[in-house]
């Protein structure tokens, strides 16, 4: 049977990859990844294992992937894995936190094609970005929420939250995360070599990075 | 000046540690760890790295760590890392994630101590438990919910939920999720030994470890 590992390379920093992720790149027949206009930014941070495989670019296109798109994506891994073989999907940050490699499992699965998909966890973006900053995601009796499309009423009931892909509406959330008393940092390609923790509103206003996360905590009453 | 690296282990399985996390281990003069009762799973966990090391263990009482406890470490661990050397703190999962190392850190912040703390990010538990049960924790935009303390109100506005120490109240959890939807998946001892995946209620209400999960899913609408 062939095996499909699905596996998070984490957020671009070559050292947060897992000895997992690491030795089962080493041992495959094949490594995948979305193509970015011929490069990609999971296989840049895991060049070091793979300059020695064979590497099959596969196309999703930004913001318009359809049901065919990962049709396509399913053939392609099949052929290219040879019998008893294995390949890796590499992916940044964690397979199963927003990624593309969800849905291809899922239509690997559902034509039964032979493939047994496994997956390696990754450190995801928001993860290495609080450590980077030194900020709690969570204590003791918190919660925390994760998202990447902000509304404020997702602010009841939790002490701390992640908001992804945070250029669109930017000021909107800035706003709310304020009238709600959250204390929010903005960080920029976290791990990466233009990594940026601000805290400064303007600061955060005027940078336009896609790669960039928001992470807020409820202020804490004086005591 | 000092340096202390605190140092997510990941949940268990040794592979899970990233290469970062070895290297700063291997670096280090002095590893630290909490007590529990002469072990320590994160200890466990990196076993192969730390065994030539010297190793202090410290005492944090289990449910009952007070304020002096930590101030206690704070000095432990100012007193064990050498001049201008580096000390690893090894903690399971993620140092930022529901982790007595938080404590830690402000409290060795707070009193100026010379000691210039650093983070290294681990692969939390449920990052781990949903790669091992190949359940998406979020796809485009989705909320994603993380709590140790759970209440039915948390999963308003959600579409999905990891409910950590899930022991306690076990049955209540699962009698909501199921009023609302949600289909879940228990998981114990993610990467270890023992480990479990399990989605039938009897199974999931019988088993007693500590070390265990949920994650939930709000159930897809029939198409």
């Amino acid at each position: 049977m062939k095996i499909l590992y699905g596996i998070g390379t984490g957020p671009g920093d070559a050292e947060l990859l897992t000895l997992k992720a690491v030795k089962t790149i080493e041992r495959s027949d094949v490594i995948f990844a979305p193509n970015n206009k011929g490069k990609n930014m999971a296989l840049d941070t895991a060049k070091e294992y793979v300059k020695d495989k064979r590497i099959v670019l596969i196309d999703f296109p930004m913001g318009a992937v359809t049901k065919k798109d990962y049709e396509e994506a399913a053939r392609i891994i099949n052929r290219e894995i040879p019998k008893d073989g294995q390949g890796a999907f590499l992916t940044i940050g964690d397979p199963m936190i927003y990624s593309t490699f969800i849905y291809l499992m899922e239509e690997i699965e559902r034509k039964s094609l032979g493939i047994q998909v496994n997956i390696i966890p990754g450190i995801p973006s928001f993860v290495a970005a609080a450590a980077a900053a030194k900020l709690p995601l969570t204590v003791k009796g918190d919660n925390f929420l994760l998202c990447d499309e902000f509304n404020g009423d997702l602010l009841k009931n939790i002490n701390s939250i992640s908001i992804l892909k945070s250029l669109r509406g930017k000021e909107e959330i800035q706003n709310k995360l304020e009238k709600e008393k959250f204390d929010y940092t903005y960080v920029r390609r976290i791990s990466l070599e233009e990594e940026g923790i601000m805290k400064d509103r303007e600061k955060i206003l005027s940078d336009r990075n896609y790669m960039s996360l928001i992470l807020a905590r409820k202020t804490k009453e004086e005591e």
